[in-house]
């Protein structure tokens, strides 16, 4: 069951540049940094409500960030929903012809159980499903 | 004041093709369609959560939706942010350097008052305030 999204994901170039400019968009402070060695990424959590905007900057040149900044510029990157069970939703979603970028899910940001649906499959949109643990 | 994440938009070239794949995607049903004349789109609302995922997809050659999908492909289009009074919100966002599209908002779909501040300002990241009304 998709209970919520859980938070927008934005490519940026530098954190050092881009906190400072969404404490300003948003209004409100930096709730959190975190390096994800699993990503190749260090991302920086804004609250906004009840959900999360996460900005997140490559860590090294072979990050995905890094190669989706260089294609497509900074912007959007992905939307992650919340699900009970990543197990269940995965099966539901396989069933229904949806692809994922890895056959299982990963830890990401926040401890999170998180995996990929191949964009070719959600028009063009990146969408993370996402299980706390 | 920006109270939450008000809604995702999704360019899309086609609802009624998009509207079946959300509906797998998200598990849920449509909530509603709505033209809206003011921005030369036809939207498509699912609920998730306490948040919105609304698909875009031209009714005009010259949308800028359109024009968008030309472009940069189908995908993330905007995000929204939710505000108290978007008067103070363009002010406030004005005197921390933001950029805006038009100077004054428009009515939008769901009869909120909706501006976007210009992504160049914003990391690429196109965003829209809104206010309901």
């Amino acid at each position: 069951m998709i209970n919520r999204v859980d938070h927008i994901g934005i490519a940026v170039s530098s954190l050092e540049e881009s906190i400072p400019l969404f404490e300003k968009l948003l209004g409100t402070r930096l709730n959190k940094r975190e390096v994800v060695d699993s990503q190749k990424v260090e991302a920086a959590f804004f609250k906004v409500g009840g959900g999360t905007i996460e900005l997140l900057a490559p860590t090294s040149h072979d990050s995905q960030i890094q190669k989706f900044i260089k294609k497509k510029k900074e912007g959007v990157h992905h939307i992650a929903l919340n699900v009970s069970s990543i197990e269940q939703e995965m099966k539901r979603l396989e069933k229904n012809g949806f692809e994922f970028v890895s056959k299982t899910p990963i830890i990401g940001a926040n401890n999170k159980k998180i995996v990929f649906l191949h964009p070719k499959s959600t028009n063009g949109v990146l969408v993370e499903i996402c299980e706390d643990t």
